[in-house]
């Protein structure tokens, strides 16, 4: 008799196979008792009908409480009626593990009281499909950078500068020294480029923001691609292939977890149109000042006027070129225009906010050393980035991806809290 | 025409095309210069033919400097002198940026040296080759996992308390408390299989450990997958069958890497051979004092009878069933022998040490309470994890891979710190 998962129930129907599972939920009357079975890979119905079964096998079924773990052995059918397909008819079943008093219930309960039970939360169907298209995201993040010939690259988390803001940094001792948390690999990404050409990282990064949005984590995950030879032109093209790509992938493999999510099929078909949009930051702010808001040019834009932008296409827009002097130090200056930086912010549709930021990086040696004095770096930790510049400089571009940013739009969750398995918050580390 | 990488020279033979590349190396006579060419994607060989260019050219390919940016433009030919199969004619050469001086120089340079010029030193084709691997390495793994069935988990970086061992942990001040940098995703994965059946990790760990070997690094990556319902039999057949799989995609993808590596492709193949063979610790001990070797039983083997243990055998080899005392207290004891718990170490060939350690995990409530209490850790920290075996405990089973310790074994590497880009080591945090 075959062990299976339920995600492989289709192969076996008519086998009478063993499945290891939890009880999600069940309801039973005098003579049927219908299981709601998971075991991670899937959720499908166990059906115990009395007069089929020994008394003691449909007892087990009518008392099995939520959560118990347990082992079944029955029939996989067709089921016709149910979203899965398929369902088991159970002919034993042998309790494993109980579970009395399941903290979670069917019925609501307040976020404080989910956050602190996550590693239990994660169980039920809609976190479920929330990892599961968080997974497809991954997944078809490697493959398409290995499909497109990027290599992949892990710059370190432990470091001895800070790429950009100081003041959110985490600081360790590194046995006789001070180190700090990444807060981005790009850097490192850069020296990557010059050596393997076109490189990508996905790792953890850090900012100690004493922020409580919707949209920041403490601990995220990012994916920055850097690419030698390519120029921010190139690099936009780049950035739309994959975030479509990521969109037709999750249409393609997620179908029954944007079911649970009730997230709006045809309107992810839209995101997978290219070309996106492009508005230059010049624009944008004509735009908004058109539109009752009041912004000055050289302030950035906030939550409210990237929503606002963003809903005047039905598609991620690009926003270009921003004021040199509110983006990072390694930013390249556009050619005609001292002002404005060749740099990018791709936004999200439906208010899910900026999910990509991306730049060509300065190559000329004096701009970059310049830059570095400007913003009170300490040059010595910047040797080896100078260095890049004095031993065969090219143009390079390159972006960063939010990970858990596009994880909450695609699924169409509020909060990005539940796009990471274990969120890290301001004065959340447990569980 | 065409802007292209070299590694797609042969769909372009015969076509003029424009490459971006470095001066890796050349040589010149008065007649013809010859160029190596580096793109990071590849290397291959420019040939510039005196009579064939302006002299401006020519000029410009007899004078350029090692590691100078250039554009060139020329046909694509086959050539089958070389490794590669493919050169380009040049008919036009221009420089980007020039490299005075490149301190890496064909001759040989000290280790130091060479790691304080890490983001340099990644350039060469040793370090270019290795990096290959890697990246091999890592695109199998998420390939492998995908198609058993695994989903991608990222268990947190920043934890509130501490897997194992306390004083080799980094701290930092989380907001008003204080938290550590992970050793192991591990009890975060045991999670992630309760909600998701089959999980895996891949992520950077830390360890602040003062030893200098060529097996340790300050911060690597593991991959760590955890297995709802699987005990430690089935386990075992996922890690031969994973690493099998590991050495056969290096030797599909990273042929070029593996001969600039000089590495022995023969003995690479014998390790695809699956099953790989298993020992008991008991019988390694006895093996071992039977060779001169003087072990206690309860003591844990070093570095020298790893060694012994490899060699008697042409394939990795599982060390099975150590001995409780010296294990972490999440380990599951033997069904009959109270002494010894249900783990193995996988010992890869050739001196390369452990690359895996994995095992049945303690799934009894009282059993795991007590072990927390006895091994003097703060319950507290622990109740989410004890909460799995309360709700629902399933035998489950896991292991975590050393993605750095593989990557040094299959590409025959002598030390570690070339495994990774960036290495952190004791008293190295630069570049
Ligand atoms: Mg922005
Ligand atoms: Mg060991």
């Amino acid at each position: 008799m075959n062990k299976i998962q339920i995600i492989d129930a289709h192969k076996h129907v008519g086998e009478k196979v063993k499945i290891g599972a939890w009880i999600a939920n069940k309801r039973s009357s005098g003579k049927i008792a219908f299981l709601n079975l998971r075991d991670g890979s899937a959720f499908f119905q166990g059906v115990v009908v009395k007069s089929e079964v020994e008394e003691e096998v449909f007892q087990t079924a009518k008392n099995v409480t939520q959560e118990s773990s347990v082992w079944v052995v029955g029939t996989v059918q067709e089921d016709s009626r149910s979203k899965f397909g398929y369902e088991i008819h159970i002919e034993t079943i042998e309790i494993i593990g109980d579970a009395v008093d399941y903290p979670i219930t069917p019925k609501e309960h307040g976020t404080e009281f989910l956050m602190d039970n996550r590693h239990l939360w994660l169980r039920s169907s809609k976190q479920h499909a929330i990892m599961q298209v968080r997974n497809e995201i991954i997944r078809a993040t490697y493959e398409f950078f290995n499909q497109e010939g990027f290599v992949k690259v892990d710059p370190p988390i432990l470091t001895g500068s800070a790429a950009e803001n100081t003041t959110e940094l985490f600081h360790t001792e590194y046995f006789d020294r001070d180190a700090f948390l990444s807060q981005s690999g790009q850097l490192y990404m850069e020296a990557g480029a010059m050596a393997l050409g076109k490189v990508f990282s996905f790792g953890p990064t850090f900012r100690a923001e004493k922020s409580k949005t919707r949209r920041h984590l403490i601990e995220f995950w990012m994916i920055e691609p850097e690419m030698a030879f390519m120029d921010q032109d190139d690099s936009l093209e780049v950035q739309e292939k994959y975030v479509a790509y990521l969109v037709q992938s999750v249409l393609d493999h997620c179908d029954h977890s944007l079911d649970v999510l009730e997230r709006d099929k045809e309107l992810l078909k839209q995101y997978t149109q290219l070309p996106y949009p492009r508005i230059s930051y010049d624009e944008a702010v004509e735009l908004l000042n058109k539109n009752d808001f009041s912004v000055t040019w050289g302030e950035d834009f906030g939550s409210p006027e990237e929503t606002f932008i963003a809903e005047q296409y039905d598609k991620p827009v690009f926003i270009l070129n921003y004021p040199k002097a509110i983006k990072p130090f390694y930013m390249k200056p556009h050619p005609t225009r001292e002002d404005i930086v060749l740099c990018a912010d791709m936004i999200a549709p439906e208010g899910y906010g900026e999910i990509i930021g991306g730049s060509q990086r300065e190559d000329d040696y004096d701009a970059l050393r310049e830059q570095v004095e400007a913003f009170g770096l300490d040059t010595k930790e910047y040797e080896w980035y100078l260095d890049l510049r004095n031993y065969g400089s090219v143009p390079h571009s390159g972006f960063g991806l939010g990970l858990e940013r596009v994880v909450t739009w695609l699924s169409g969750t509020e909060h990005i809290r539940e796009a990471i398995p274990f969120p890290r918050l301001l004065n959340r580390i447990y569980p």
